[in-house]
């Protein structure tokens, strides 16, 4: 599975949630870390209102860390892990998570590889010694190549070779990185998937599979000791990878040139102008920038009542659809992302200029501090909500440990998002909305090429793909 | 030396030669090839006018080949090649050429680096003891990394950063090149380079030279005898790397969405429009395509008489300069290029319209058959005066024996380019010539970065960049 997260849904619970209930500080999430001896990270979020557990194993190596020309093992050998090991058959483990009442399955992005299982708590132990085994024992045939190489092509295919969508940003990701590995797609580019073989996934696999490359974290109606005791029985006897190499990437030379791109496709429903700007990341010890930019996003395009809506879609109704997007997770340089939709019988080209406009008038403005109380308040009441669901949190610390982030971090920034000031959100737009460097984009209707079957896309592009 | 090449010149020399010695097929280059046993490839260029010789060894080994993140390696270490051997102080190499009345020096690009000396022909057994001697004994001191570092960097500086054509071309490639590492330059992103060390140049250096990775090429008052016996007692000695990693590199995906660049500096004196298209490169047997590119070029942008000259600078009279090119000498896809610099007056948008007017113009009215007829002519005599420069000779074969040709095929390609025919030539220009594929830049004037100083810019931009 490539992953993908909207971003959309976070702020949409909160509303209606009493206002002296978000006056208080945070409460630190139900969150108890350790590490195993052989350096294998632990996280254990307890909830103890339903006997379920989620088990996920975190590996800090995704496509970024792929060898140039392979891109797509990463995600390949994820597909792979359901194989044959010295101990399962191909497809064992998904099948006992099944006949035992749960559910599994895996995701790769740019920066790790995840698999995870939901299942009734007395089965943690089942889990983990099926995780285990498959951490170590992973054999690897010629013929679950040559079955799972044309897995993941169709599934390249199905996603973004039949998405124009897909193929417009995976372009504009290939545009904004000049020289760092995320200007790569996480499915990888066909002509080298279908390249990958056996060695090029058991090289990947011996190399960054390992417990001092991985995270775990539990979650659900399990206390940390009994967590400790069973992760030491599979996970502990597991030994360390001495020579797990450093994760150095190449990084961006100075963005000193605007880009622009178009992409036609006959299959294009809905034409849309894209921006990105090169942006910084969540950064250990040092997450203020990309706090700031956070609430940036959310006061420019974080839905109906954002800046961008308020110009573009009520204002001067040029557009049906405008959002801004930031996540900074991510273990390298970022992007900060805009979109608009015009309506019917506006140009792109008006689309982008009344974008403009509205964000050169937004740096005149300033930040309303009534749009920012009312923000900060919404993301108190999201993350307050945020406590019931056991399984975000988990998804969170695994997301944070793996981008080289601490528990630390993780618990610090609800906080830093509350306290990032005007100042701080106007000092970031003005040092990221950098034309030098930005990709714009139009995805425009096209002629159909040869063979090609005209479909509407019906989506708008309300996610962003920072994390595939 | 980071090499660059113009290609204005080369036609200008034959415009007098009487057309009758051009009718006769080209007689064959005075060339001796062999291999020496340990896969050393020797190419001997036999000219006895006068008693000296070019003495070159060129490594099938350039920026493309570099380990990610390690951009600027190779150029790096072909400036610690004249520092200690076992043998030879820190520049005594150089020396000890310029003691016997000689010159040397070295250049790097994407896909080789090549070290020569010309000096008198009674010199070449000490040239190759002196050349074989650094193929295996360099050493390098921490001192020498430091220096040659800052050297390199200021290098970088004067060619590349304090001239605004120079980024302009870099970040045209850039955003040329998808995935291929020819997006990176050949000097390499100056925050990789701060960060080369001496296990970056010394794992290079024992990886790529060997006598198997290399081409030794001697032009001048020497017979093939006399080569060989010296070649076998120099190089034949020094055993094969039978480690050699072959020489695999990313290539492009499916370019599928044009892409425009604006790079604004105050240094700019004189704005004007690039166009790159990726394009296919000259392959061993197969050096059609190539050949009627190279006849393209020449055709839309050779010098005063092409088809974008009459139309841009005599009949609409918008630009001072325009041309075409196209080089194809490259181990892997490169890109046919297009500039138009604007009278004063004229804006980048209204050359750029005339340009792509006038490339549409000529898809409608096709290649003049006279002026075809013209160029070939010319060609040819520019190939009869090229075989008086024995040291173009050696150029162009050790070009294309460190990119895959042969011999062969350096010996057929001028044939192959008096058979090109109008309808190879629009053939390729219309499955070349594709937006899709392309790259479109604006250089413009800007505002002054701080601290920059404003200086005119006066070459025109009249080199092809392809191998830098």
């Amino acid at each position: 599975m490539i992953r993908k997260f909207a971003l959309a849904g976070v702020l949409a619970a909160g509303l209606a949630l009493p206002a002296m209930a978000l006056q208080q500080e945070t409460t630190p999430d139900p969150v108890t870390t350790f590490d195993l001896k052989n350096g294998m990270q632990v996280v254990v979020i307890e909830d103890h209102r339903a006997p379920v557990v989620e088990h996920m194993v975190w590996y800090k190596i995704g496509s970024a860390d792929e060898p140039v020309g392979s891109s797509g093992v990463a995600h390949f050998l994820e597909h792979l892990m359901f194989k044959d090991t010295d101990n399962m058959k191909s497809g064992e483990l998904s099948a006992t998570v099944a006949a035992n009442g749960g559910q599994d399955n895996a995701f790769t992005s740019y920066d790790y590889t995840a698999y995870f299982q939901r299942v009734a708590a007395d089965r943690l132990g089942l889990m983990m010694k099926m995780e285990a085994d498959r951490m170590t024992h992973l054999r690897l045939t010629e013929n679950d190549i040559a079955t799972e190489r044309d897995v993941i092509l169709e599934e390249r295919n199905m996603r973004t070779d039949n998405n124009p969508r897909a193929l417009f940003t995976e372009q504009m990701n290939a545009v904004q990185y000049l020289n760092h590995r995320y200007g790569v797609p996480v499915i990888g580019w066909k002509h080298e998937m279908e390249e990958l073989d056996r060695a090029d996934a058991l090289n990947f696999y011996h190399t960054y599979y390992a417990p001092n490359n991985a995270v775990l974290v539990v979650a659900g109606d399990v206390s940390p000791d009994e967590v400790k005791a069973l992760a030491e029985q599979y996970y502990g006897v597991i030994p360390a990878n001495d020579n797990l190499p450093p994760r150095l990437r190449a990084q961006e030379p100075p963005q000193i040139a605007a880009r622009r791109l178009t992409y036609k496709d006959a299959r294009v429903a809905q034409p849309y102008v894209s921006r990105s700007y090169l942006a910084p990341e969540r950064d250990p010890g040092d997450q203020k920038a990309a706090a700031a930019l956070y609430l940036l996003a959310q006061i420019l395009g974080g839905g109906q009542t954002s800046y961008l809506a308020q110009k573009l879609q009520f204002d001067s109704r040029v557009a049906v659809f405008s959002g801004a997007f930031y996540s900074g997770t991510s273990l390298d340089k970022t992007t900060f992302n805009l979109a608009v939709v015009p309506v019917d019988g506006v140009s792109l080209a008006d689309a982008e200029a009344a974008m403009d406009a509205a964000l050169a008038q937004f740096m005149q403005d300033g930040v309303d501090p009534d749009q920012l109380a009312r923000i900060k308040l919404q993301l108190r009441a999201a993350q307050i909500y945020e406590r019931d669901n056991v399984a975000g949190i988990a998804d969170r610390y695994g997301r944070a440990l793996t981008t080289s982030l601490t528990v630390a971090d993780v618990q610090a920034w609800p906080d830093l998002l509350q306290q990032v000031t005007a100042e701080d959100i106007m000092a970031q737009a003005t040092k990221v909305l950098r034309p030098e460097a930005s990709v714009t984009g139009w995805l425009m209707r096209g002629e159909a090429p040869e063979g090609a079957q005209v479909q509407p896309v019906s989506q708008l592009p309300m996610q962003q793909e920072v994390t595939q």
